[in-house]
């Protein structure tokens, strides 16, 4: 049996949004095991000297953890 | 004289949000004439053994109804 | 010193929604300097005879203004 | 016995808000038995050479369908 | 010195949303002394056989009460 | 090539929302040019001595900016 | 292959909202098949001589729809 | 002729939220005639020593005022 | 001295809300004390070959932690 | 037995927004007994000649109320 | 005659949230005639070295137009 | 390189809001490092016997999380 528990992080990427996703899950997958799914909450774009140096997307991320 | 109206669906691609939406419109093409534009309700992705399977964007179809 | 001021665009392209946001900064740095970030809004797309014209994101763009 | 579904139209007319509800009501009612309400979504107004054109009521029409 | 204080109200007419507001302007007249303003939340349509029969508008009512 | 810059406004009318948003669109002409379209986001009535004095409706107005 | 489309309901039943969530999906599988889940919008009671005459949940249905 | 009215009401049951509505509806015929309907705004539940305590359920409750 | 913390489960079950909340409840006593409340957030239903199979709540959990 | 009702009210102060919530609080108590708590809606500032007048606070303020 | 126009600024002040608003104001004063009001739309604050360094209000700036 | 992580907290203290985020961010330095700043997310009071006892602010705290 089951529960689903959910975090909210923050992925980014210079590259663009899909990017800036696939940037969290990476992250995540290194601490969270039997991640479920990811929901975009928010999406920003960094700016530093009238240049975009970051795409960033706040995400929810679902994972499954296993009951004792 | 016409009026406009509008379906949700969900499209989904393993290469990104981009084309999600285009996956949805394609799909649409099939069935559905006049299609006029789209507007993303929400951004989600599927996870499958710990990989990015499915960008999905759960979209709002706006399209044209000829009147009789 | 200096105060934060955001305006309201609607950026598009034929690529994608990165490319989107993308036009719509390289547009407003021609008459806002210090841009400091945007934060999308609201993602369409625009279709014409059946096929995806444009994808347009609408943002909301925050600039720095030097106090006098 | 019955249950309720519900549709979203966009409606449209010159005159006004309420002339754009009545237009959505008008062409559904020809496709469309025991309609119960609307809900207005959102209000537009599209603009052509400077004038008001249209204006515009999405709205979310519920009727009942006979269950068999 | 006083206080303003606000109350939630479904005003409804044959006419149209604008009349629906004053109607309820109108009613809470009767009761409610130094009407402030109002702020639409709602609007919506009834319909009967298949004909619009009114225009609702939920309003939330502001007024002051003055202080003892 | 062109961009579509937005701008807030709150127009009023003592006849109605409609006129209320015809107001600023009249208002907007006399600087703005090459408008698209308006967005309702708000609608209030302003009362004073218990009669409703002002329609007032917050919108948001879309216009194109040529780009040089 | 296969594309996921969504409808709103109305669901209602004297007993509760599980029911008036099940009342709906009892309904929607008369005509619908495939069906993947539902998400609630609103939760509503009708009543009629001071008496909950009905639980109402108004919701979203998700299914499958094969691809040609 | 008749106006709705609308109150907000905070509904407590140690069994559900189902019987939480039933709660306020109950405790509000007390006072108040000619109940329209209710809709939920929120639901919480109380929590002490480890235990559920309440269910909870914010709802606003509509109800007709004669004119005279 | 304390403070407040929330985070957020998916609680599920067969047999409806009340008892997916429970469940969520339950399964956050194994490893979180001092809980003090919970506010659901959404409302789903899992559906397998045409059946609801699961009934589910996201709730957002709120619990004390002890100041050192 | 009890049962929480809640009202809107719209506080002022020219100090500032915990002032103003303070104000409205204080001028419930007059009326009101048993207020358990408040949550602040929207916030505003009333500006006359370029000053800030008065920092107001929209609350929800809810209260018990004794079952008979 | 005249019409009401609005803006987005975000003021800050090591102080709190109240004195955030009146920097934005006193920025605004300094190019904007009229101003009528201001709502709060967002608070955030900015933490370096683990200290408050800034708190953050992003208003709307409403103010009136001479129309010519 | 970093990821940002965001948690929920309550913060609370008698003399005010920015007090009661002050209290959530003093709180957290004890255990989370690298704050880099807090949107507020509702502002709730407790009242205890007529009197205002604590100003509340539950807070969305982000943070920078070192990669390994």
């Amino acid at each position: 049996m089951s529960v689903i528990k959910s975090i909210e992080l923050v992925g980014s990427s210079p590259e663009g949004f899909d990017a800036a996703v696939k940037d969290a899950v990476t992250e995540a997958k290194k601490t969270i095991r039997n991640i479920r799914g990811v929901r975009v909450q928010d999406m920003e774009v960094l700016i530093e000297n009238d240049e975009i140096k970051e795409y960033q997307t706040r995400i929810k991320l679902f994972f499954t953890v296993e009951r004792k």
